[in-house]
């Protein structure tokens, strides 16, 4: 008699693709384009990495002095100490007060895990989870996982082709006492004071967790600084929050699952009380976190040459993006398509709603005269288009 | 009114150490000393690395074609097919019938967490797990944390000062239908042919599912196959396992995080299901795993000079092992302390039970004339004393 299998009763798990890519995959187009990648790529066609990279790979493999044990629970200190000055910035408030720690992760997917795994065990009362739809996958996917409702939102408005504030402002308003926001590019909502102002009371008053998410710090305005200035506005209204932070993209070393969960709380006690929570499940998910990413990134942010050489690199490839998506509004023009394109130039950051919605069967393609269009490209309407990357068109 | 803390309720969570450090931490001998570190030190008191290491290092650092981009959900697949190669040898049955498969984790306690996340959604009645006491610290509290029951044992016998395979062999026949076993080096058990016979058929008949841990290929005898022999023994009885597999020891590369979870099915089919579950998985707890160490380790596997240099350093590596135990042997031959210490040196692997018990208050010092020995050492009794580096006192 066949041995029965122990795993007679485990199906086939649908492919892990995202929805979008899906559908591309779904049509048959020959002169279809994927534009949503992940990554920046150069004009030869290869990911992105900062110029400074490649010489401290270098120097890392030269020097006979380096340790390779492994690393505590939490991470190499010095790595989330010099993350965490880069994204508040050395004055911040909650570093003087000693407030703000982080935990080494594997990638902005591990922050996730971590994040969410201590929310459902310490924040029973915020069980529930917006998060803007071009989240959901994969982050919103983790909080469902386990058990979280998640409520998707988006506010762009694809009639408008503008960012619309209000939607976030109506949904905070909308949101059940205690949940949880995860919160992307708030800065590219351009709130007004008053925006803002009543942004802050609706969160504290109804005592919203925000969950930021800054996958690409430098890469929406090209300033830093100006990019995650908002944290220390909530830090300063008395926000206690998370935030996952990830510098893969912005050093170009996506591979090494270069993640931290930052922690704000109200005191150093709350903070330590916390992060040791923290490194417990760490222990459970991968124990040590790996350590060349985050080795590459502490030797740049460490030494002040270095830095300013990687600060000028990401200089060049925001300039490279804007270029981009001014060609691509450029050709728009020259094919004719009527409308103002100015809205894919209007947005900051890697990615652009492009208010395309050509191919999609039954629905409206009043930005494209389908024959001259079609034969040129095959764009999918998406919530977020990678522009970079048309350019290898 | 100041706001309350969202995090008022969390406390701190105790120390992540082990429970053989924390007895140690709380003896106020000036003389003790700490023997159960992780990893092999040389005489210089640096972790070991292999010789082969710092060339690769150098070699990638120097190689501009290589691409920095997210690896798959799954991993690399020149990295999991050359470890599995290694692990089953080249003319595998598993491997010949393509139902051995494995996902790229980070460390072996990501493989545990992903096993263990498996286990507890696909095999419902596989509640229960079986593990050696010295494993209970990290992997049986990963299955703790999620549910798991789990049963501690040991087949170390500190009477006899040797392995007492029938201890195995007497758990699995009282555990119950359907239970995980967590095996480590069940070489080291030197079970006889009618042992063996014994064991296969209780587990057998009772449904019992392995999970092997193969940390240290290659570390325990010295030589690579003999190490996980047993492996393919269990692939012709016709068993379905998983096995968290980990050269970052054998390699010296501990903080970059490589581990495997090698899932062995009974046909092509079924694998597949597994490792598409597997990857769901996978892709909330990490999304892609960090690929640095699994660089290396390719780099070495795939070229057969490489490789013989890394088997060659690996065999030096043991010789110190069990040199260092004939040291220790030595020294308490000359301290005159009565009986036999053959037992230090007839153990294999990193790891050895010495077999000492002073220190402890109230347990017999049989062993050790007090006056003379605790001038020269204080040593602990634990499960896992790592011999290699007591070299350094």
């Amino acid at each position: 008699m066949p041995t029965l299998s122990v795993f007679m009763d485990v199906p086939l798990a649908q492919k892990l693709e995202g929805s979008l890519l899906k559908t591309y995959k779904q049509d048959n187009c020959p002169n279809k384009i994927f534009l949503a990648f992940r990554v920046c790529m150069t004009s030869e066609g290869h990911p992105w990495v900062s110029s400074v990279v490649p010489k401290i790979r270098l120097q890392i493999a030269y020097d006979p002095s380096l340790n390779y044990e492994y690393v505590p629970v939490k991470g190499m200190k010095s790595f989330t100490e010099a993350s965490l000055k880069l994204l508040f910035g050395k004055h911040s408030q909650a570093i003087v007060e000693n407030r703000v720690g982080g935990v080494h992760t594997v990638g902005d997917n591990g922050a996730f895990q971590l994040g969410a795994q201590f929310l459902k065990i310490w924040c029973k009362d915020s069980q529930i989870v917006y998060i803007i739809s071009s989240q959901k996958e994969p982050y919103g996917l983790v909080f469902q996982d386990m058990g979280f409702t998640v409520c998707e939102y988006s506010f762009w408005d694809s009639k408008q082709l503008c960012v619309d504030s209000n939607v976030l402002l109506d949904v905070v308003e909308q949101a059940p006492h205690g949940c949880i926001f995860v919160i992307g590019n708030i800065g590219d909502c351009n709130l007004t004071q008053s925006q803002w102002a009543r942004l802050m009371a609706n969160m504290k008053s109804k005592q919203i967790f925000p969950f930021f998410d800054i996958p690409n710090q430098g890469l929406s305005t090209g300033d830093l600084e100006e990019d995650t200035g908002f944290l220390e506005y909530f830090v300063s209204q008395g926000f206690e929050f998370f935030c996952s932070q990830s510098l893969s993209k912005t050093f170009g070393i996506y591979d090494e699952g270069v993640g931290i969960l930052v922690v704000v709380a109200l005191n150093n006690q709350l903070l330590l009380c916390v992060l040791s929570q923290l490194m417990k499940l760490t222990q459970a998910l991968w124990l040590n976190p790996p350590t060349m990413g985050a080795r590459i990134i502490t030797s740049v942010l460490c030494n002040p040459a270095l830095q300013e050489e990687w600060k000028q690199s990401l200089k060049g490839l925001v300039e490279n993006i804007m270029l981009i998506k001014e060609k691509v509004k450029e050709k728009l023009r020259l094919l004719g398509t009527p409308g103002s394109w100015d809205h894919i130039t209007d947005q900051n950051g890697p990615h652009s709603y492009l208010g395309l919605n050509c191919g999609i069967p039954g629905q409206e393609k009043a930005y494209l005269p389908p024959q001259e269009w079609s034969d040129q490209l095959h764009l999918y309407q998406c919530l977020q288009h990678r522009l970079y990357h048309s350019e290898h068109q």
